[in-house]
């Protein structure tokens, strides 16, 4: 049965401040310009304030001093953008199935999967084990020797190879790869291809993005801490250690064996070459190419990366160069002037 | 039983111009190089025309005036590229399976699927509907209360998330996926992840390529406009809104809720930033970078991108740079010798 | 049976210097902080000598005179790295299942594999040959008419489309997508999409990285030459040629037509645009953007690429834009002085 909520118990469960009508029941959340009746929304303010006069939610989450129609109770919240992720997680909790093993599921001999819930088509090899409360979703594939926490949820078309290790309540979003091989090579063009030999460990809450790929360590592991997020299409490469809560947007890429630490942020598209050692709370602009350690708290920019505030500084300044160039001649032009003058 | 087809008929058909026999049978097309007899190829001049000297097909598309082998016949068209990409889609029709649902398909119960394609191994969720003439390929899958429109392939591989859209006529490449959860985050690191509660909607004749991923809104939902073809690899982020027949190239991703208008032209691997709307008509070049809003029918480049001429000016500046240092240091010198002088 | 391994067979078998025991048993291999007895290591100096003097390993392969523990049995090699890949696929090579289909797979009836092994809830569709030694994991596709070769590995959710060749021996890792239509489009925005009918043909012991594509020719074929490796999300458009013994890091992206020689290393998010020529043995600096034709033997950086030389030059040169903003401003000012006095 779903749980009934109110502005007033919403309020108290999150913290929030409620100077209206503490009893209006709420069932659901919308955008601003299409929630209804029962639903909660948000304002950040800015461009959003005009669609604010306008909603016909029931309540939003604003910021203390944010005035709001009349007919909507106002929920106070410092990060009302914050506020409303946890709200919407109660009001609208993620649909999750029963526990069970489809028939057309196609699970090992060997493979343990009680407790959990494994769909059509999905497969778990060999010595695999899926953890109670795990979510097997059709088409997402276990390897041999595996291990799979609970609460995980493998969505469809997700891989997890052989031997990887998904600690409790990690995401895969659709097409993400655990365990593919590293590019290792050895002795160049027309060298040898090295075994990869290692696995993955993904921490509890890791959460994988859609046609993402973390490949297993040459020996040893590929390591991903607790709660770091990766955004779709990231590739993070053989041996590669990463720190907890840490967000890696779209595109991001990782070489062999760098190390990244904990709450880093890293724009769409940024680089890190192998090897490198990137501190805690380092902050990467998009399309941050990095070549050499980083420090922690840092905040860089530009490839090769720098301080971003430098990186920044030289952005503008690069538009003025044709400018420049111009002046420069103008100048060359006026000294020998004066040289000429001289003699 | 295949049409017949003759360099007369065809020219009617398409309006070219046909200065040969108008009665040579033609039934497949073909490279300059590697076309034979009954076969039709094109070209575009330049580096092709030595290619087109020694032909062996039975007709090409060339520009007018263009001189072809004496047995060949020559079919004129103002784009030769363009009259021949209408010409191979009659005389090369691409194959269609007749409907039908595989035995080894999984289908829910409450998933509708008359009269479409239903290959081995594909999955089709609860309240899922796929529509008449559809084509849904092995290891695809249909989520939850999806919607599949006529005519529609996806192709092995490909994923339509729960609630998504999908009108008639959309290819989704091997591997799209379509529908994933926004990379969505409140709080910054240590923070939530925002429920993403939208959907995705693709509208008539979308094209999707391989790998390529459209992410569902955090709240109502993600639009791609008619006809708009996503190559491989591009990322498309929560709330984002594309017009209709706009080209977007490998790699190129953009951040949530930006708007991009119709007729867009952006070159692999551009990025634009969450929030800024791009104008009807726009082109971006290779790697731009998108930080502001674009008017419609510019032509920008560069990162952040700016104007295309100004940016070029700048690359072409950015050449000049290392001389240009010495130039300085020169003038610095030849400037103090003369501030000697004058005391 | 497991083959019975000593440091002097292994030394004998791999041309290796051996001045300690030649008796010791090697049955697996491991980092130098993690291997124990009986398993071998490798040290490539630098900040790996620390991990050195306290490694359990039972031997490692070093340069020589590079001192290690007593305990340790040194084998000496000009490259360890390379000796050690060669090495590590003796000592433990990869497992590979007996020849079989699974119940669970679905082959058509016109499909062959005998001597190869398919896995469950793999497809091999109508005309497709399988060769004998090939390994078709679960969730991997073969489309209609499609060929893969002896010792093949097609990955879980591995893709070969309709009619490409896949010679001997060649891997797709998780994800791989071979023979995606390319992203052909002719008229502009609003024209029509080219219909793509030609294939993909990867020659003897290619390697594809995970979710990376290589699209179908639209006549003709895209051809990947022998023993190249593409790394993860890496994207081959239509009709690419490239040589053998290249490779080409994570991101790299290939436009239509481009042909790309043999033994070419790109850096990770290299790209090339369509058309191009790159000579035998040329080397791409990380993020470099080929525009024209690059000649055998040349490394190349930036974008548009240019000689990495100059490339390096331009980028120290850009550090100290704003400086020379500042000193040309300074240059100004004391030539107006002198032109003041002059006058």
């Amino acid at each position: 049965m779903a749980e009934h909520w109110t502005t007033g118990r919403l309020a108290a469960e999150l913290g929030l401040g409620c100077d209206g009508a503490a009893d209006v029941p709420l069932c659901g959340v919308g955008a601003l310009d299409a929630a209804g009746p029962g639903q909660l929304s948000f304002c950040t303010g800015g461009r959003w304030l005009r669609a604010l006069g306008h909603t016909r939610a029931s309540a939003v989450i604003v910021e203390s001093g944010v005035q709001v129609p009349t007919a909507v109770v106002p929920l106070r919240a410092a990060d009302p953008r914050l506020a409303f992720a946890r709200a919407a997680a109660l009001l609208a909790p993620a649909w999750w199935p029963r526990p069970g093993v489809h028939p057309a599921a196609v699970l090992a001999a060997t493979a343990t999967s009680q407790g959990a819930t494994v769909d059509a088509l999905a497969v778990v090899e060999e010595g695999a084990t899926v953890a109670p409360g795990a979510w097997i979703q059709s088409h997402a594939y276990v390897g041999r020797g595996a291990t799979v926490g609970a609460g995980c949820r493998l969505m469809p078309h997700s891989v997890v190879m052989d031997g990887c290790v998904l600690e409790a309540g990690v995401w895969l979003q659709p097409g993400a790869i655990i365990g593919a091989d590293g590019f290792g090579h050895a002795g160049g063009p027309g060298g040898v291809r090295i075994p990869q030999l290692g696995h993955v460990h993904l921490e509890e809450g890791v959460e994988v993005g859609a046609n993402a790929c973390v490949d297993r360590a040459a020996l040893g592991e590929t390591r991903i801490g607790a709660r770091t997020r990766l955004d779709n299409l990231v590739q993070i490469a053989h041996g590669v250690r990463v720190g907890a809560d840490t967000l890696l947007a779209a595109f991001t890429g990782v070489a062999g064996s760098a190390t990244l630490g904990s709450r880093v942020r890293a724009g769409g598209r940024s680089s890190v070459v192998d090897g490198v050692v990137i501190g805690d709370d380092a902050t990467l602009a998009a399309a941050t190419g990095v070549t050499k350690d980083v420090e922690a708290g840092a905040r860089v920019g530009g490839a090769p990366a720098r301080r971003y505030r430098d990186w920044l500084r030289e952005s503008v300044a690069l538009r003025q160069l044709p400018r420049l160039l111009r002046a420069v001649a103008a100048v060359e032009r006026r000294l020998e002037e004066l040289e000429r003058d001289r003699t």
